[in-house]
């Protein structure tokens, strides 16, 4: 019993970890598909395989979650933390496949712009994931989420300022109907990534 | 007391049958009146009494929840089955008052598909919701879920495909907002399904 | 052990009245700005203020929850009770910003109804919160909750109608594209204190 608690323990933290790579990776890919003149098919095809392999990674620990008896903190806690870290993947996923629908062709600087907070606010929301294993990193995941609550701000004042612009200056309506569903889809990782260290700083205060 | 938990097992799924009842009722109806040239007052009305059903049989099952102690399973996973069953006849009824809402006339073919798509996708979902009765049916259930997630992503891909093709021939940014919304609102009916699947298929793994 | 729980108790109901006190603010000052010509920058850093104080207790609230062992009710809903509140003034700080990056001048009259129908709510909201002390105010926190209710399908049929007089008479896409925004935030508000006074609801089910 003893033993098979901290196999339970280990795993779900090896587990979090694969799910979050997928959240980075999602992020990064992001970056640099915003970096490029227009979302080709494969680009789309490479961003579904990675929230593919994101969706089956929350599945797994669901899966575990629901057949493990002790688990290492609140399985709701747990529950939310899959769940809100699948979001992040979709959400990406989302954008890119949006900028491919609404045939959106160059390179925008707002958005490469949004693309680089994203990947640092996911990296951070990593950081926060990987502090998990130990109760003894409470400092360093606590920092991890003032980082992405300041990033969250930070893409907040981005989207006022960007959505202001767009309004005050483009004339055709079918472009602010686009880019005004872009840049709120971005700032909307933001938020999640908001929602995801909530959860982990909600666990870290329960174990501390 | 035994009685007493074998009388609440059966009020809890004769109670979630019902529920799912009017999800049927409201996707039947929805994809009747999208063979229609337009929503009339009197149709948005009798979609509004399929609404009021479904949510009376809700507030009976959360009202009965919290006075239960004894639950035939986990009591958040019905609250979540609950809230979740009662989203679908909301959103099907949101798409109703919108087309309402922004005057539509005539028939949309892509409408009409969504329509059935969603229909199957409740009858799906109604499966799942009345095999949750034994824990013997979990084949039958399984299958019900994987249906419903095939649903799914047939829906993104339609919501993708007419979307682009809204954005590529539509020259009237209005009826772009419009339908935009339309199309957005029926694959949401869709994730709500799937979301509903998530749930039945949670209780099941714990029951087996 | 016995005082402790008391303290905690009484903790947690000043802790409600705090936050939920910043959600009538919000409201009120809402009210006010829509009645005024424009949103002046200073109004909108009023507004933040008044939100970022209402995130301040709700952190307040989940820190002390998860440090505490017993509880006046349910974790959980403590939980939900607190992070529906915080929507509520989360929602109405979004409308007065998004007034702001729209750009909106001029008094709509639209926009003052659903004010008003808005600070209503939120005080019928903060009613049912107070009730929340004894179980003996269930049939006050009851009437309030009805009257929540019952503001909710007011908002929705408003939406509706003006909705379908802004499809009806706008030629302006980009004018239609900011009031559809503004009228469905402000239904949001709406449904979010439905969605409080169903948590109180609960709480006071279980506990009678």
């Amino acid at each position: 019993m003893f033993l098979r608690f901290f196999t339970n323990r280990f795993n779900f933290f090896d587990l979090f970890e694969e799910q979050v790579s997928h959240a980075v990776k999602a992020a990064h890919f992001f970056k640099e598909a915003v970096a490029q003149d227009r979302v080709s098919e494969e680009m789309l095809s490479q961003m579904a395989q990675i929230e593919h392999q994101g969706d089956n990674a929350a599945h797994t620990i669901i899966e575990r979650l629901n057949k493990t008896f002790i688990t290492p903190f609140d399985r709701q806690d747990i529950h939310a933390l899959v769940m809100e870290l699948d979001d992040i993947t979709d959400m990406i996923h989302n954008i890119v496949s949006r900028l491919r629908v609404y045939d959106i062709i160059g390179v925008d600087k707002n958005l490469v712009e949004f693309a680089a907070v994203i990947e640092q606010s996911v990296q951070a929301v990593a950081s926060a994931v990987r502090g998990l294993r130990h109760v003894k990193n409470v400092g360093a995941v606590f920092d991890a989420c003032v980082e992405v609550n300041r990033l969250e701000n930070v893409g907040d004042a981005m989207r006022d300022r960007v959505l202001a612009e767009l309004f005050a200056t483009e004339k055709n309506p079918i472009t602010v109907i686009k880019w005004k569903d872009i840049y709120q889809d971005a700032e909307t990782v933001l938020d999640v990534c908001e929602d995801v260290v909530h959860v982990v700083d909600s666990i870290m205060v329960k174990q501390a």
